[in-house]
């Protein structure tokens, strides 16, 4: 078995990868493939209406939110949220904490203004702003809740005056949060939902229909949330596979537990980089991710020599990204804690081997 | 086994939903789901380079075209076509042969000017238009190769002044294509190419950038090309079952080999349905479609008691599109042609039943 640290697409439960298989051979036993039914079949009517289900469920999304099953990814949002939701003479005001929370603000530039109202961009995204002031003026403020790059996380939502847009890619159903504090929340299915191919928007509907703008049928929410994910061919496999996924989370406690389960994770990996001599973290400890975990070799020559140690425990997917560098351990809801325990393990038997 | 003649998400061969389940629980033997690796790891590269390849031969696409896996389905090329090449100032022509082609141009409207030259609307939809006149200062002349829900197809393509824009969602890969004939050519997987989740485009790159529009990276075909469909996470586990699709296409012989069963198939069909006094088809000889097979009860009262022999026979799928009634048998390329006796003689076991 692999220790699959990726950061994503990510682990997925080994339950869910053995029912989404039977799926895709005999789908409920009906003789068919979930790949070759109709979407309007009842069959997949009830997959989908399950997997909204379950995400009020987890979240307690309350009365007057959508959820939808979208396509195109979170970058794809990017553009959607300030289609629908930024006028063009509007100003939106967004918290640059990473790469992705820039891709996000320069989509919305194609749009309206747009006001950064804090960033951590020049101490290379190691920290979460926190002194700033939303402004009362405007459209709507977005946060990336989670970088997985840089390994931050915001373990605290600021009160925001105006519709707080959140992409939660990265973090959604790791721990409970309060929707009626956002707008807009988003997420690309591919680290704690579900496969590739889908991505979870529930949004608050009173915000939505007012900039004026005729937006094309596919990047209309009003229009996905009339035709309840389906004006067209939603991504069928994708969707049934988050179902598959938030039913098992569901059983498993809910986020509630799967809170406590990734703590317990990320904390004994952190006691560990921190104990160790020859790893330390990279990021402000305040802001350490729960999801994320990066770190380097205090001797950055140790770097390859532990990658292949990892590679001879069957730990996959800790090297860090290119523009970190060092390793990041993606430690999504479904990673076991003994994966977390083998790598520590590794970390030791290093640190014993370099003494 | 169920006889499979839905119109989509539509049949895929046997063998390719057991090598897709197989990938699902263990990819190729590396200990990882598909569903959980990186789409940057060498492992995915490699399926979006061979399901790329496999594209371009089984097509023949010349050079100087790009090939695509994008997400959102034909509905979203439907804005993305416009939005890359109608100027706010130039003029769309479209020929309009069913709900998706009006569909289509509607997309278009909020780009820039529409011109209508030649629509069976009046008729409802049961003909191909074929006298008209492409104007020689549109910017690209769009049309709808096959209507999945009327059951016509352009069995030949008109020759265009200016770039021929084709959406082939539901015949591609079903016959041999000129590539060269087309500027811009897009498709849903779901009928002949794979599963729901991932849209093929193939587009020839001299047409690009040339509309002066600001464009979202994600909907726009030069990042897109650049990115070589991986601008953002691509819905991996689609592009798989796409690629595993077309390995088995070309090891039946490709699309001339196909091309042959198909026509085989919807001839026998063809021929129990102009024969057999129960039914009747409902288009226009020569537009029929080789892939979707509409016909009707010449007495509509028999219609309720047809399906529920179908139902008895395995036959699911058969019931027509609710804007057209009747029937409609679906035989994309996977579909056997034994499935297709079954059908007819259900068709002669009904008609011997209310002689």
């Amino acid at each position: 078995m692999k220790h699959n640290f990726g950061a994503g697409p990510g682990i997925l439960p080994h339950e869910v990868l053995k029912q989404a298989a039977e799926g895709v051979v005999d789908f409920n036993g009906i003789g068919l493939s979930i790949l070759e039914i109709s979407h309007r079949s009842p069959e997949f009517e009830a997959v989908l209406a399950e997997a909204v289900k379950l995400v009020k469920e987890l979240l307690n999304v309350p009365e007057g939110y959508s959820v939808l099953f979208l396509q195109g990814g979170a970058s794809t949002q990017f553009a959607l949220v300030p289609f629908n939701l930024l006028p063009q003479d509007g100003k939106a005001a967004y918290l640059e904490t990473g790469v992705w929370a820039n891709k996000a603000l320069k989509e919305a530039k194609n749009f309206g203004n747009v006001e950064i109202i804090a960033s951590s961009k020049a101490d290379n995204f190691t920290y979460i702003p926190k002194d700033y002031t939303i402004p009362a003026d405007a459209s709507y403020f977005h946060i990336t809740t989670n970088n997985t790059i840089y390994g931050t996380q915001l373990h605290e939502y600021p009160k925001s005056p105006v519709p707080m847009v959140a992409d939660m890619s990265s973090d959604i159903f790791s721990h409970p949060i309060n929707v009626a504090d956002f707008g807009l929340i988003y997420a690309g299915a591919q680290k704690n939902m579900g496969p590739a191919g889908t991505t979870l928007v529930i949004v608050k509907n009173e915000i939505l229909g007012k900039t004026g703008r005729t937006i094309p049928a596919m990047f209309d929410y009003p229009t996905q949330v009339e035709g309840g994910s389906m004006y067209n061919t939603p991504p069928v496999f994708a969707i049934y596979v988050s179902m598959l996924t938030l039913r098992w989370l569901k059983a498993k406690g809910g986020v509630e537990a799967i809170e406590k389960e990734n703590k317990a994770k990320a904390d004994a990996l952190y006691v560990e980089i921190d104990r160790n001599p020859l790893f330390k973290a990279v990021c402000a400890k305040d802001d350490r991710s729960y999801m994320n975990v990066t770190f380097v070799c205090t001797n950055p020559e140790h770097e390859k020599a532990f990658l292949e140690l990892c590679d001879e425990k069957d730990i996959v997917g800790v090297k860090g990204h290119r523009s970190v560098g060092g390793f990041r351990a993606s430690i999504y809801n479904a990673l076991p804690i003994t994966s977390v325990h083998v790598l520590i393990d590794a970390m030791q038997e290093f640190a014993e081997k370099n003494k």
